[in-house]
């Protein structure tokens, strides 16, 4: 496939678009496996350039007294191996910070949720350029460079391909994955990226939309029995846009899902925690995009669609 | 018709069942204008049959020093008319008030939201002895015998017959509106309560349901492009409700109740006032039966279940 690049002995390089929660462990977690890894920071620049970072884990608390930091994209070298790890919200900052930190040869790993978010970013580096990935992370970032790691970790990456067709598993997702396991993250290769991102919306959506609607935790909604039901509704019209895509998630992933919330501590999801930061919400990637994909193909998901409207008037009440 | 009674010159008694901010007015009005009117108190019991009752209005404020109240439904006289002015979810005295209060040849009026109300009615004192009304009317209870009236006042009522058919327009329902006309309360005939019933869910479901769910006023609702559209979706849901039931609402309805919401002043439903004080919620009246009223004859609506599921939820967090 032209869409592989194999740099035998060489090592990769890393860059970090957004040095937060996700972004900063991940990133420091490959510099700590003596990765070269190069970080963009907003806020948090000035301290992180003469600090470093910090990050507390259930794995293990570690610092790195001095990081490669960097205000601007525009001053970082061109990297092997972009990681957009931005929230969905910033997005429209991602046309600056590309292509120009990429590689002619490179790839942009985008690690962010919902669906949809490659395409943008194919439209400025091309679609053989990119590659997506699901984080199943439960992390904090608590002051300027301080990570607190909470539990999970493991990172599901897939090539991104125009429309979304399955691209198999290639070897430069082999070597990426090389270099996370290495770092102590756990890496899963995903044949077809679309069909992993569809599945991890089958917990997102019902979750995160309804902890916001409702003020609630994942444990307050599972034993409520209506609530417990609209859920589980909720996960059926998420496999029902799946097959509207030709992806099929079978009836065991759902039921799966389920057992797994109900046996998870109470757990307030990340939307949740940016609706009360009041921070924006990730709306568009994790409820527009899949709806608009499903409505493409002519799929009406009614309940996903009113869970949307709902988040909408929420959010741009709450960030006003 | 056999459920019609013709009391010629004689004036008709009352019995208000639920003395609060709805059946406080009406029987206050109704005295006031000079009827036989029993009102059957709860808590208010006490103060109310020491002092009276004190109407501030719109339409001119007054007191009745003394009225007939009463604590127990079984002292009080049988009466020509009965008045279910109870908040629907304490139907579950009604069956004990009943149906000794009520005349031979009287008529139970149960003047509350939702569908289905009737139903339970009829099965205590016979469908015959029973009709429905729905009231259009902004009045609060502010202290013990103490209403306060905002705006409004009409009622549309409707004979009720056994699976709701139209019934026309009874002599007892003209007898009826003229009282409540001496009283100053403009009287509608229905001559189909459920097609009534389903019209006023129009406006109640989605406004009702949704400024209990997204804390919200009607204006808010309104003017945010993502509820409104929400609000319309929830209406035209009413009106297939309707339909699978043979009503026909037409859509001039509903763009005149969203131009209607459109020129009020914000406003907090009832549901939400009952929400915040911590009162349990028409649910079931309101949401719950319509839902099952559809379900019966094959129809879904989406939206109005995940409405009733979320309410439901936050019902029983609210009152716990």
């Amino acid at each position: 496939m032209a869409n592989q690049f194999i740099y035998n002995s060489f090592q990769l390089s890393y860059a970090i678009l957004g040095t937060g929660a996700l972004g900063g462990y991940y990133g420091a977690c490959l510099q700590k496996a003596g990765l070269d890894v190069h970080f963009l920071l907003h806020s948090d620049y000035e301290y992180v350039s003469k600090h470093g970072l910090v990050v507390e884990s259930k794995y293990g608390d570690f610092t790195l007294p001095q990081v490669q930091a960097y205000q601007e994209a525009s001053k970082m070298p061109a990297c092997d191996v972009v990681i957009v790890a931005l929230k969905t919200t910033q997005n429209h900052l991602v046309p600056q910070m590309l292509p120009h930190v990429v590689k002619d040869n490179g790839v942009v790993l985008v690690l962010q949720n919902g669906l949809g978010v490659e395409d943008e970013v194919a439209k400025i580096v091309g679609a053989e350029r990119v590659m997506g990935g699901l984080c199943f992370l439960c992390s904090n970032k608590v002051a300027p460079g301080h990570i607190r790691h909470l539990d999970y970790g493991q990172i599901k990456i897939g090539e991104y391909t125009a429309n979304y067709q399955a691209a198999g598993i290639t070897n430069r997702m082999q070597q990426i994955a090389a270099d996370f396991e290495r770092a102590g993250i756990k890496m899963e290769l995903a044949e077809d990226l679309l069909l992993a991102r569809w599945q991890k919306l089958v917990w997102n959506i019902p979750y995160n939309g309804l902890s916001v609607v409702l003020d609630a935790r994942t444990d307050e909604l599972m034993s409520n029995p209506h609530t417990r039901k609209l859920v589980e509704e909720l996960m059926w019209e998420v496999v029902a846009g799946a097959k509207s895509c030709d992806r099929t998630i079978p009836k065991t992933f759902v039921e799966t899902m389920l057992h797994y919330t109900d046996k998870m501590k109470p757990y307030r999801t990340s939307m949740k925690i940016d609706y009360d930061e009041k921070r924006p919400l990730e709306v568009e990637t994790m409820f527009g995009n899949p709806l608009r994909f499903a409505q493409k193909k002519g799929a009406n998901l009614p309940k996903i669609t009113m869970l949307y409207q709902q988040l909408k008037f929420l959010d741009s009440r709450n960030c006003n």
